[in-house]
């Protein structure tokens, strides 16, 4: 490694930002979080915003990852191509000054379709080369933008988003399901049979509106709305993820509260789910790029 | 009919509102259009609201259809369930006053499923009174919620509401597509090939997203994404609406462009579609109810 006193990691997203201090063998001596996403970051005002980051947790290198590689970031970071391993991601590194180098995303183009990835990369290539997930794995990350990436020889072979969080939340703020979506979605029996309509129906935009009509109508309550239309998204997306293939187990990575909802519904499904941590993955994957640099 | 000078129609929306003074022979002879709708009248405020409505176009009885019934209007008309024909609708008119009549709205609970309509009754029965559509038909209501209706012996059998138009108007308002979808989506190429995709595959939360990807990818052009996204929403709607049955003719009614964009798509999956006009079928059904008072 170029680094021999260390390095300060950071995960760079849209509207939150978290970085640790690595020493030289790879354990956290410091860490913080805050709200200072990309989209709070003026053009220009990079340079001071990580010079921040270096007053907070000392004047070393930093290796950066997430939105911060994005067109709205610091500097773009152009996607690397499928499949990408850590190898692939080390190489493409772009380097914003001597001591500050940006991780690329992953981009996908084949059967048909064209799909793009920036921040997630590092986590689920950290859980492979940790050992977190086998070198051949299905991994969903769910999010904003719920990843399905399937990993083979611990590379990302190809991977699918699916917009599920962004879209309960569109609902949930702004639409005609607002108020009924309001309550926390739980893992429970509303949760199980929206999840199991998503599964085997594809008439998502038809029973979204259902779900207000039901509780008008007095064949549901309205205390189960929000797990209801949670588990007819996500189980929506688990069968887009599952492509129509016998379930197996897939590894669920990301934020605990969500990965409950998916193991949820994959095993609705009949699959096995296996949840992780995202952030010792997101650890274990910038210090295996900066072993490399 | 009681009204022997005529009346006042009123439709009666959630951001708008459209009022017509139909003579005793049911000719329209003055009308007016404004943003006075439900939301805009503060609870308790509806008389003063109809009183202006008498002071434009003349002191004569009212007959209101549309949000003005709901929970949120002037007084609640509660729905009728299917099946439900203008009788059923005169039967079940709310009277708020001596001379103003609420019309109720419509419900189906079956097949698994429950839904509500208030508003779309009155110009699917109109139609259907009136000759332009046959007593049998499939009707397809677009809007903010399009409705895909059942007609059978000049009644509505079974309905169903796919909420793409408020889907299409949260992402362009709110979403990472939203940059993006700021054009106009018209029925050219790029909406052939979302519909096409929306009437073929059925992963509509994941193909939305690839509408950002491919653009990124430089694989779509960045000008085509609002109509291949609109087509995308609209395909998936036509195969939530013909539900896997081979194509016949739909009658599309409603705002004249989204009317011309349903055709498309329903033309794009082999079947036939004829566009009606949506006013016109308003007045035949309102002047239809109140020959039944």
């Amino acid at each position: 490694m170029r680094w021999p006193n260390g390095f300060i990691a950071v995960d760079w997203g849209t509207t939150n930002r978290r970085a640790y201090r690595l020493d030289p063998a790879g354990a956290c001596t410091a860490e913080f979080e805050d709200g200072q996403g990309v989209l709070s970051v003026e053009p220009g005002r990079f340079p001071d915003a990580v010079a921040e980051i270096r007053r907070r947790l000392g004047d070393l290198p930093l290796l950066l990852a997430g939105m911060v590689g994005s067109n709205r970031g610091w500097v773009e970071a152009r996607y690397v191509p499928c499949p990408a391993g850590l190898d692939d991601l080390a190489t493409n590194l772009v380097w914003p000054g001597e001591r500050e180098a940006i991780v690329p995303g992953v981009s996908f183009v084949g059967d048909g379709r064209a799909d793009v990835m920036r921040g997630e990369e590092v986590q689920l290539l950290g859980a492979a080369a940790a050992g977190r997930v086998p070198a051949d794995a299905l991994v969903c990350h769910p999010g904003t933008h719920n990843k399905w990436v399937v990993v083979e020889d611990r590379r990302i072979a190809s991977f699918r988003t699916v917009m599920t969080g962004e879209l309960f939340n569109l609902l949930r703020k702004h639409s005609i399901l607002s108020d009924l979506l309001q309550g926390n979605a739980e893992p429970g029996d509303a949760f199980a049979a929206g999840a199991r309509h998503g599964l085997d129906q594809d008439d998502l935009t038809s029973d979204l509106f259902a779900v207000r009509a039901r509780v008008l109508l007095g064949t549901a309550r309205r205390e189960d709305a929000a797990s209801y239309a949670s588990g007819l998204l996500i189980g929506s997306d688990v069968r887009i993820g599952l492509g129509g293939k016998a379930p197996g187990t897939t590894f669920v990575m990301g934020r605990p509260d969500l990965a409950r909802l998916y193991a949820a519904a994959i095993r609705e499904a009949g699959g096995d789910a296996i949840e992780l941590d995202g952030e010792q993955s997101f650890l274990s994957g910038i210090q295996a790029i900066a072993t490399r640099i």
